[in-house]
């Protein structure tokens, strides 16, 4: 009874720091791109965290833990139910690690970041109305049954030598950087990102400050992320998680921000930034079986990824704002593969598994994400007018300013 | 012993996410206001939350918590004697929940509150001086008495069928959005915010991406307000108050969103994030003898309630720039009622019980409210100079800007 | 066990809350500041506590904790190595109070503190290369050195009457201190700080809202850095902390703006931040040994502190754009002479032994950084062309704007 009070307590806590997440990437989102389409990128993530959080209830959890199934699709029924014993009471045999309750709000903060990552690239150019709906079917029914696959028990998770994603490289990262990438394509970039020779320009986001907030804010979300992901208050799992975390995170920084200094010149911030979320991404699914030292070559590895990664970017002429391809999508397949690599389960055998996983959600997320984005884009269009692109989407689709006090540039 | 370390824990926490709900009130309350008037807000809310501790240390906590009392009015002595075996040691005996430090710096958090929310509500025009005062009084003295009514095991608390009000829609958020709708009255509105026809005009608020960090940050700080509120870590009720809580705040936003857009043809932010705090104000009278399910119907009738009530407040001309009334007094009426509707309480003696206090403490509070400000109207005055008000607030009390840098717009 | 996993759980929510505080910090250093230079102080501040997590990681815990050693200077090896069972577990009986990693964790990110508080006093004019490189030595060698001295066992914790430092008034805030007071004066003033007869100008900052944000964060932070320097969970001692340091806080800031009122006819804003914090660092070297009335006292004191340390610097023509010599240095020896003076320790000997430390650690403080940055002035430069500072240290070192969308003012 009392180690659950104690587990339950650190997992409600990881609950609030993921939920802390939300508001990192909205200061990272809005940081890094233009003033005039702060209010419709707000806007699109308090969308995410509500219906998220909703259909997460309704539908998503039965969808991904769905108890005994096929291992591919399962559905244990709507809304919750939460075991009870005979005398009416919660059944805390459920799990010593946690409540129902906590189990369900802990993964469902999960659920809307998958959504959350495709805001960041699709921002400054869709139409809110067609995301809505992209966001209703990825975060309640895609994100979930890719869930159950590994999470929920299914046939990546019953591999001979299974799967492994401690926190979600890849059922969190790149789910949302397949999704990323896919609406990125089909919805071409931004007016000005590309010159007539098909050479990247630079849009500097409008404003720094709440941009490294955000990183701030997402790496402490992190410890709540990959801290609960332990499902226990575990000493050893937990501590070592938030070691492990945080020197990815520093070495991921440190060496983007080498690279990039080698690279052009400038010690760019941004990269700085994006560094450390991409050794947060890599990290994130081996956190728990790997030394501190394998947690710095892997952050480091990843910091270095996210400069070649971000310039690949640009190469294919895809415009992701706030660079989540390369954070979440390539370094969340990094993340993945360096559990066949480094740390206690690394081997031949781990490594093909490894592989197979990223496969697997790579076809499923491309598929799915591509019928549902080309489907909004042949029917109700998914891109807004060039005049509102121009002008911004806050005038536009909400009739507001975020900065009605202050004078503003025009670009 | 360990069960209080555990439970002390998840109370230390909860009481710091209480306290950083001031950052997120501050970041509501500036942002959607004018630029002109920011380092007034700050202040204000830096006085309450600091004054309003050292008040609760001085006499609060010994108002609230009388001990053996009358039932309406009791207290236990100036500052703080915490109890001590007669070994000299802290009295561990006193609540296996929580420690009595603890104890006093959760409801001292708790005490700032109240004033936070009428600070919203008489932004951009009353005078710093007088308001000061107001918090002095209201902080110090009403707020803990009327506290002492239902949590200090007053004459609420000895009804047949006790008035419930778990973590205070009423003896929290009633009795500031009380107090906010006096002050507000005697205060008069805005230059410009009615015009000659008493239709109201729109005051756009100047920083929104801070206004939106504020929910965001309001919601965390719930978990702390609702969670501790179960006065222990016990698994089954914190956990579901966890989950009431974020649905109702999901709800909330989700239907003031649906319901504004259908209005007013407008994807509003300002209304969704309203609703979000409606919903979490709605909910919490009964967080923890709710089911998920009623947690989203109050939750969503608080965000349409959200969306009238802010119309109704314009129309009757009274000028609320934050939307502190149809939050804080009208979702949290809603939601003491809401505990004689739904839930584990529902019963007609329940729901007479809610009217009961409800009633008490707009009596209590209109009364008190209006004695302390009308005096300060009739003797120093509460407002400032229109030339004060139409140039800011900022260079005249406080002589700075609180964006130097930045070139302005006149409004 | 179970104590184990409630302490360690306590021990990293701490963790994460000394984390936060460096976007506290950042907050506050360029809220203080002009908007010209923000991306450089961001770049600093991500920086210093990415590269001093992996700077602590791989020198300095085993620097400032090396076990036996001389009391002077000791090292235990590079990089981390945890204590292992024969069964080759984590040695869960290397403390019932936390695991190695949280340890390492916890004391880590207090490294990385001294430098940042280095950041503010020095800002808007030191070349940042030239500043990386202090930050390597300082935070690298010279703070893991100080800290063995007491908290790893060292002379001063072998005194007849130890020297008493519970959270680091002395051990990170005056280390810090000392350093920016050093720093300060080799670096000379900004252009326009001092007129022509030495009398100090306002140089207003850029962003008071994000300044007032850093100040909570801080504050919440240090629930952190105080509760987490009881080194478990003991419901006693970290809710009395708790309680102290809020009260404290409010203390501080109260008198701070009393006192600056009735010098300056003004509600100055800044004044009653920076008396939170001096409160704050006052409180943090007894935490644990004083009553809430002491707090209150020690607090209101280190608040009229900061007013008249705040005018003793700008008449000594030194130039602390954050004010950080008054908070961190000032307020931190009154802290830890208030050791010997209020609280359950008082005496004249732990006077005495409190001074001795103070004497210590200023003596090695202000040679060691006196050694590197005197070195770093006569060889490569330490301060940026006057051109560079007029025009702003964003568009030379970092090519970069913090707010490109917005019009600013030229100063």
């Amino acid at each position: 009874m009392e180690i659950l009070t104690v587990n339950n307590v650190w997992m409600m806590i990881c609950t609030g720091l993921v939920f802390f997440m939300h508001l990192g990437f909205s200061f990272l989102e809005i940081g890094l791109t233009r003033q005039k389409n702060t209010i419709n990128i707000l806007f699109k993530n308090i969308f995410i965290i509500t219906v998220g959080l909703l259909l997460y209830y309704l539908v998503g959890f039965n969808l991904m833990y769905p108890g005994e199934f096929n291992g591919f699709l399962g559905f244990a029924g709507f809304a919750l139910d939460a075991p009870l014993t005979t005398e009416g009471a919660l059944d805390l045999t459920y799990n010593e690690g946690y409540t129902y309750w906590t189990d369900f709000l802990f993964q469902g903060m999960f659920a809307a970041t998958a959504a959350t990552i495709v805001s960041g690239a699709v921002a400054e150019r869709i139409k809110i109305g067609p995301f809505m709906v992209f966001v209703l079917l990825y975060v309640g029914i895609v994100y979930p049954i890719a869930g159950s696959w590994k999470w929920g028990g299914g046939f990546l998770q019953t591999l001979e030598t299974p799967f492994y994603d401690f926190a979600g490289s890849t059922l969190v990262h790149s789910v949302g950087g397949w999704a990323a990438l896919v609406a990125v394509y089909l919805l071409g970039s931004r007016i000005g990102k590309f010159d007539e020779n098909g050479k990247p320009q630079a849009i500097p986001g409008h404003n720094v400050p709440l941009a490294t907030a955000g990183v701030l804010i997402l790496w402490l979300g992190w410890f709540g992320f990959n801290g609960g992901s332990v499902l226990s208050a575990d000493p050893s799992l937990t501590s070592l998680t938030l070691v492990t975390t945080s020197l990815a995170a520093a070495a991921g920084g440190v060496v983007a921000f080498l690279v990039s200094t080698l690279m052009y010149k400038n010690y760019d911030l941004t990269m700085f930034l994006n560094g450390i979320l991409g050794g947060l991404v890599g990290i994130t699914a081996g956190a728990d079986v790997m030394s501190p030292t394998d947690a710095i070559l892997i952050g480091g590895i990843a910091g270095a990824i996210i400069v070649f990664g971000v310039a690949l970017v640009d190469k294919l002429r895809l415009d992701d704002p706030v660079g989540a391809i390369a954070v979440h999508l390539i370094c969340g397949i990094w993340g993945t593969l360096a559990v066949g690599i480094f740390g206690s389960l690394a081997s031949g055998a781990q490594f093909v598994s490894q592989l197979i996983g990223v496969g697997a959600y790579a076809v499923f997320c491309i598929i799915t994400s591509f019928i549902i984005i080309f489907t909004l884009k042949k029917t109700v269009g998914i891109r807004v007018s060039e005049q509102e692109e121009v002008e911004g989407l806050d005038p536009h689709e909400h009739g507001m300013s975020a900065y009605p006090d202050f004078r503003l540039n025009e670009h």
